[in-house]
């Protein structure tokens, strides 16, 4: 009975769905005056995120106040690293910050046993949302696990932090690819177990989140990017294989039909995309979600309806989501995200 | 006598010269010692890049190491702003800091009757590297003149600096068209004007800098993208039909065949560009200039030889000028360099 399925595993299933499912990357988030509040009262970032009753609020409150398709666990990607061991803080202002890995002894200090005690609040908070889905009447909404995919959170490991352009992890990657691609391995491992552990908590999609991929070179890109996520799709699959994969290779450009490969059912847009091209690119199949640039989001008016116009067209007739090019933004205005709510819904 | 024409030059017109003619962006830089000893002299970067004997020597120290088949004026893409009347700082560490453009007053500031006094000792610069090429014997190598896009020199402006994503730039184009666009055509016809005055001063190609194209929503990049890059280039070649536009769009992903349609003579690709795939979405005739990722050449070894020889493996035959994806960085040994010119002159 396909059409009793909730919209968005349809979409991820192949199915043309119209009005196209949607929901909003980082939809939890602080544009939205509820969860300021609750963000007010927590200690820190890494707090909000590993308190189960805390994170699973903040989860459903835009489901409450849009209705969205999807809603996706509140956490970071980051929360892998530190449950294998290595160091993290939030600092206000300025994003994260942790230790610096860049030697064999950093790496063999990563624990893979300690991730299931670590992360173990993270499935509680899987288990609470999609409680609370079912308690509040959102029987339409898919709950979405997700982990960053490896080659960005080994970024953020060996930079120890942001970066503009990651130039310390590049170099590692060509001056000791027996130290990265352990890295990477390790990573790998770990996020199958992962995002494992979220399907069996309940979660009905996962997303693997490669926000840097677009720095890498094509042949370091094929290497990083595309072996690892077809390894750890194939295993999701074989594990799990009613919950569909979303991979989201930011800024991957001419990369992303061979991106394809990797099995997912679904790839994310990032606000550069040419959708009609990428359609050109990927296999029919396989669903597109995007692609609204979030800065469109925050001005509002024309330049929403027009943008959002424009995706609209370019997708109906494909297995679409509806969703921003990239993390929506603390200063979105609530009604433009309500206006567009109300675009998309309307889509004929 | 085509043959005896110099080699960049015969690749900008579309043959596939072979070896391929070779320079770096940021060839004139940091990673040269001697460069540091001229920089240290002179009290800021802006009076480096406006006294002519300093500019120029910089600009031909590369040539002398390394023999290169283009040098490239020693210059800044916020020169142009500046000349403007638009403040300028370069602050140590931090980059360029300016006045932020966020209002019609700040636009009507500009003045583009400033810009040739402001600009001469530009000219006077790229006189004297013409001059210094050939009494120093490098007749093969050929001087681009420079300047930032339209759109790239905008989010300076309007950011005030560097930025990670350029979003109060994106959310002006969105919310305030007419401000943005006003902008974005009083720097176009100054760039024209720039340019061409480069172009009478001796400058033999010319390149247009598009550093952060890559941040546009497809609508975007079409309006503030290739239409200014268009004009202008249709500008140039009726003035100067002899001097070859070389644009580089940097992460322009799946646009670059679009941009193709500006009329540039060359496309610099970034690192991040699949050149075989790039090779299918522009047309034959369009030299292709790049793009080995600049920490390849940090790290130097087998990483570097096989980069290098996947690039001309994809290039060979095909009208195409070897560079870097990005400018090369400050750590970069010099001996890494000599190494890519070997084994790039040695190409067969």
């Amino acid at each position: 009975m396909p059409e009793t399925r909730k919209p968005l595993l349809r979409a991820l299933g192949g199915e043309a769905v119209w009005p196209p499912p949607m929901w909003l990357m980082r939809q939890a988030g602080r544009y939205l005056p509820e969860y300021r509040a609750v963000r007010a009262g927590v200690p820190d970032f890494i707090a909000l995120c590993t308190t189960p009753e805390l994170a699973a609020e903040v989860t459903l409150q835009p489901i409450r106040r849009y209705g969205f398709d999807a809603s996706i666990l509140f956490s970071d990607i980051l929360i892998l690293p530190w449950a294998l061991g290595h160091g993290l803080e939030f600092k206000e202002g300025e994003g994260p910050v942790l230790p610096r890995l860049r030697d064999a002894a950093s790496l063999a200090a990563l624990d893979p046993k300690r991730v299931p005690d670590k992360v173990a609040p993270v499935m509680e908070t899987v288990r609470r949302v999609r409680a609370g889905l079912a308690a509040e009447g959102f029987g339409q909404t898919t709950l979405i696990g997700f982990a960053g995919a490896p080659f960005t959170v080994a970024c953020y490991m060996v930079e120890g932090g942001g970066s503009r352009d990651f130039a310390a992890t590049r170099a590692m990657a060509y001056a000791d690819p027996a130290l990265f691609g352990g890295l990477m391995d390790t990573l790998t491992e770990a996020t199958i177990g992962y995002l494992s552990a979220q399907a069996e908590a309940g979660a009905e999609a996962l997303m693997l989140f490669d926000s840097w991929a677009g720095v890498l070179s094509p042949s370091l890109f094929r290497r990083y990017v595309i072996a690892p996520a077809t390894r750890i799709v194939a295993e999701l699959r074989r594990r799990h294989p009613d919950v569909p994969v979303i991979g989201f290779p930011r800024l991957a450009g001419l990369m992303v039909g061979e991106y394809a490969a990797t099995g997912v059912q679904a790839i994310g847009m990032d606000t550069s995309m040419d959708l009609r091209r990428a359609v050109g690119l990927v296999p029919d199949g396989v669903a597109l979600q995007g692609n609204l640039d979030p800065m469109a989001l925050v001005a509002g008016g024309a330049a929403l309806t027009e943008e959002t116009a424009a995706i609209l067209r370019e997708m109906k007739g494909r297995p679409f989501v509806f969703n921003l090019g990239h993390g929506i933004v603390p200063q979105t205005p609530t009604d433009h995200v309500a206006a567009l709510v109300e675009q998309v819904r309307a889509a004929s």
